[in-house]
C-alpha cells in the first residue's frame, strides 16, 4: 500500500480502477497546463513514481510516452524526461460562452490573435511546420560560428536590404529549391510575408497603384495586411485550374501559384501562360511550395517570368514563424522604392538570426531539415485523410498533395463558422473557409496537418465530426 | 639573412629601416580591408612569421597588438590570434570625387546609408557603443538556456506585442535603472526606435494627431522616420535648459529630456513642470540615458507623468543595433492603435532575441555589461576632449557629461558640411551639426568617442583640426 507521491500530491486511490495511466497523463498535462510544472523541470524517474503511487512501472511508463507523443514531455538521456510544451488546455467554463464571439461572420483585425489566444486542447490551424522539429542544436552550433566569426562592426547598423551574406545565401537557396536566378542586389531580407506585404503596399502607391487583385478563396491574413497599409484587394475567382486570370481588371495581382491557398490548386501551364501575356506585376506568395509529397516540384513563376514577378517567401514554414525572416525578390523597377519602405519601416532586419540562417542554408541543414519535415509532413497527411475517410465520409478533401494543410467542404446548409465554433467548444481549433473567401462559397474548413502527430489528429477530426453531428 | 614569408608575400626589405612594426601592421591593416584575410582566419604564430621575415619577434608582437588594439584581430588562446574586423580603408581615387556628394546641405532619404557605406579610416559617426564590448559569450549561453526550454508553440506566431519573458524583464529594467513603474501589458517590444515612431505616426494619426514638434537642433534621423510616416515634424528650440516648452503649438512633441541630441544639454526641472501642466502627448525618446558619467542619474520624465508619455527606447546602445530590439511604452489612451500597427507592420518582433535579452536582463548580465561600457567610454570621452583642448582649441565642447558622442560648434563661416567632407577626404567621417538643425546654427561637428579606442579618437581629431585649417 503507497503513501501517495509529494510530487504534484498525487494519490493513486484518486484513479478510477481502470486507465491509471490515463489517470496519470491528465494529472501531469493538467500540472504543466497550469504552470505547476514548468517547461525545463524534470519528471520524477519512472521507478521512483511508480513505487510512490504504488503502481506498475509499466503504467508511469505509458503515462509519460502519452505526454512524448502529444509533445509536452521529450526524453532527455541521462537527464531523465523533461517538460517541453505547455498544453492549451480548455478553460471549465470560459471559453464555452466565448466561441461564437470568436468565429464571427465578418473578423475583427485582431481574428487570428484572438483566436490564438483561444484556449483549445487540439490546434488544427494552418500555417505552422511541425515545430517539435526544429533544428535547435544546429541553429546553437550556427549561432555560435557565427558569433565568433562575426566582426565588430557587423554589430552596427547595417544595410537595410539585410546581411549581404544571407541575400547570397538566399539567391542560392532559391536557384536550388525553386529555380529562380537571382543576384543577391535583387533580395530584401524582410520579417516575414507580412512585413512583405506592407513594404509592397508602400512601393506600389509610390508607384500610383492603388489596387491589387487577389484570389478568390484566397488568404483572409493577405488581404487584411494589403488593405491595411491602403491598398484595395478586388476578388478574382479561383477555379480548378487556379485563377482565372481572364477575369484580371488590375495592374497587380497576387497569387499562390504553387499550391493556392486555401483550395491547394496547382496553376494550371495555360493559365501561367495567360499571366504571361497579362503585363502587369505578379506578387507571387510562394508561403509553402517547398512542402510537396506526391508530385513533382512546380517552379516558381518567377523561374519564368522575371521581370513581371516580385517573389515573396519566408522560413515560417520552413523552421518557424516565430523567427520572423523572409525575403522579396523585386523587379528593378519596384526595387528601390521596396528598400526605401524597409528602410523607414526598421532600419533592417536583426543581423544574427539572418547570419545564423545564412549558414544554415550554406551547409546543407536547412535541407537536411526540409528532407526530415516531408517524411514527417506526408505521415500526418496521410492520418489526417484517413480520418477524414473514417469521420467524415460526405467531406471533399482538397489540396493535399503540397503544403502544411488540407481545406474539407461540406455539403450542408450550416454556417463554418458555426462549425468552427462548435469544434472549439470541444477543445478544437480550425479555420472556417469562409473567412478566406470574398464571395459566397461552400461551407468548409482549413485544417493544418504539421504540427500534431497523427492520434492527435485523427482525435481532431473526431471531434469536428462530432460538432457536425450536433449541428446537423 | 630572410626569403620573405609566404603569408600575404610579406618581405622585410620592402620596410623602411625604422618602423618596422608600423609597417607590419599597416600590410596587416590593408591584407584585412581586402579581404585577402578573411573575418575568422587565424594569424601566424608570432615566432614563425618573426623568423620567416627575418625580423625579432618584438616587432611581429608589437604589429599585432596593435591591430588588436584597434579592434582588427583578437587573441583567442591557443586558436592563437585571429582576425575579427575589417577596417574601413580609404580606397585610392574613389571617394575623393565624392565626399561632397556624401554632405549636400539637404542631405538625402538614404543619407545615413551613403554615409555608412563610405569608406573611411576612422569612423566617428555617433551613435554606437564599443561593439568589440559585444558579450558574445554570454549571449551565447543565454541562447543555449533559452533553446533549452524553449516549448513547442513558443516558435510559432506570437503576441504581437512581444514576449511576455521581455515585456516582463523590460518593466523591471526600467524600474532599476530608469525609475519608470510599468506593467508588461503597458509594453510594445519594437525593433528599435525607427519603427517605434513609425508605428507611433500610425497611431497619432488614427487619433487624428498629424502634427509633432521637435527639439532644434534635434536628430535628422528621427524626423526623417516621422515625415516618411506621414506626420509634420514643426521645430521648437533648445536653449540651455532644453525644449522652450513655451514656444509649443502642437498636441504632440518629442522631446530627450535626459540627454538631448545633439546638444547634450538636460532638460531643467522648470522645463519638466512646464511640459506636466502643457498637457499634450509626450514622446520621450530615452535613446542613450544609461549612459551617464559626471552627474547623477536623471530619471525618465516617464516615471514623473506616466499617463501623458509615450517612452521609447532599445538596446542599440547598449548592446548593438544590429539587434533590433527596443520598447514602447504606451499610455492606455494610444495603445490598442499602437497594438494594431504593430500586428500589421510585422505581427510581433523575432522571438528568439527577445528570449536572449530578457534573460541577459533577468540575469544581471546586462547591467555588468552597462558597468563595462561605462568604464571605457568614459576614458574614451576624456581621450577625445582632451584631443580637442590639444588640436581644435577654438572649439566649444557640448553635453560631454552622458551619452556615446559629443558636438563641438567652430566660431567660422566655413559650413560645417563642407568641414565633414574635408575631414572625409582625410579618412575620417563625422556628422555636420546642420543635418541636424531645421534652423540656422552655428557650424558644428557631432562626434562619437564610444565606438573607437583613445588613440584613434586623437588620430580623427587631429585630421579634424587639419581639414578646418585647409578650409579656413
Amino acid at each position: 500500500m503507497s503513501t501517495g507521491s509529494d510530487f504534484l500530491l498525487l494519490d493513486a486511490a484518486d484513479a478510477p480502477a481502470r486507465g491509471l495511466a490515463d489517470w496519470l497523463a491528465a494529472r501531469l498535462r493538467a500540472a504543466i497546463a497550469d504552470r505547476r510544472l514548468s517547461v525545463g523541470e524534470r519528471l520524477p524517474a519512472t521507478r521512483v513514481l511508480a513505487a510512490e503511487l504504488g503502481v506498475s512501472r509499466g503504467v508511469v511508463t505509458e503515462a509519460y510516452r502519452r505526454l512524448a507523443e502529444e509533445g509536452h514531455v521529450a526524453g532527455r538521456g541521462r537527464a531523465g524526461t523533461v517538460v517541453v510544451a505547455v498544453p492549451a488546455l480548455p478553460i471549465p467554463g470560459r471559453h464555452t460562452s466565448t466561441t461564437k464571439a470568436i468565429f464571427p461572420r465578418t473578423p475583427g483585425a485582431d481574428v487570428f490573435d484572438v483566436l490564438r489566444e483561444a484556449p483549445a486542447r487540439i490546434d488544427l490551424s494552418p500555417g505552422v511546420p511541425d515545430l517539435t522539429a526544429f533544428p535547435r542544436a544546429a541553429w546553437l552550433r550556427a549561432e555560435r560560428a557565427v558569433l565568433t566569426r562575426l566582426s565588430s562592426p557587423d554589430f552596427g547598423y547595417g544595410d537595410p536590404r539585410g546581411a549581404p551574406a544571407l541575400r547570397t545565401a538566399i539567391t542560392r537557396w532559391l536557384a536550388r529549391t525553386r529555380g529562380i536566378v537571382a543576384e543577391p542586389t535583387d533580395v530584401v531580407v524582410v520579417t516575414g510575408v507580412a512585413q512583405a506585404l506592407a513594404l509592397l503596399a508602400e512601393a506600389l502607391q509610390a508607384h500610383d497603384i492603388h489596387e491589387i487583385a487577389v484570389e478568390d478563396p484566397g488568404s483572409l491574413g493577405v488581404r487584411r495586411h494589403l488593405n491595411h497599409h491602403g491598398m484595395a484587394t478586388p476578388p478574382v475567382p479561383v477555379d480548378d485550374l487556379g485563377l482565372q486570370v481572364a477575369e484580371l481588371r488590375t495592374d497587380a495581382v497576387l497569387v499562390t501559384p504553387a499550391h493556392q491557398f486555401p483550395t491547394g490548386v496547382v496553376l494550371a501551364p495555360e493559365r501561367r501562360r495567360e499571366l504571361a501575356t497579362w503585363g502587369g506585376l505578379i506578387v507571387e506568395d510562394d508561403y509553402d511550395a517547398e512542402h510537396r509529397y506526391d508530385r513533382p516540384p512546380v517552379p516558381a513563376l518567377k523561374a519564368t517570368l522575371p521581370d513581371q514577378v516580385c517573389y515573396a517567401g519566408s522560413v515560417s514554414k520552413l523552421l518557424a514563424p516565430a523567427l520572423r525572416t523572409g525575403w522579396l525578390v523585386v523587379p528593378e523597377r519596384y526595387r528601390e522604392a521596396v528598400v526605401v519602405a524597409k528602410r523607414f519601416a526598421d532600419l533592417g532586419s536583426t543581423a544574427l538570426p539572418q547570419l545564423v540562417l545564412a549558414e544554415l542554408m550554406d551547409s546543407g541543414e536547412l535541407e537536411r531539415h526540409l528532407r526530415l519535415l516531408r517524411r514527417r509532413h506526408v505521415r500526418r497527411r496521410d492520418a489526417m485523410t484517413r480520418a477524414i475517410a473514417d469521420h467524415l465520409p460526405g467531406a471533399r478533401v482538397h489540396g493535399v498533395a503540397a503544403g502544411l494543410y488540407l481545406t474539407v467542404t461540406f455539403d450542408t446548409d450550416v454556417p463554418d463558422t458555426a462549425l468552427a465554433a462548435a469544434a472549439l467548444d470541444l477543445g478544437v481549433k480550425a479555420q472556417p473557409l469562409s473567412w478566406h473567401a470574398q464571395r459566397p462559397t461552400r461551407p468548409g474548413l482549413v485544417l493544418g496537418y504539421a504540427a500534431n502527430p497523427a492520434t492527435v489528429l485523427a482525435e481532431g477530426i473526431a471531434a469536428i465530426a462530432k460538432a457536425l453531428h450536433q449541428l446537423g
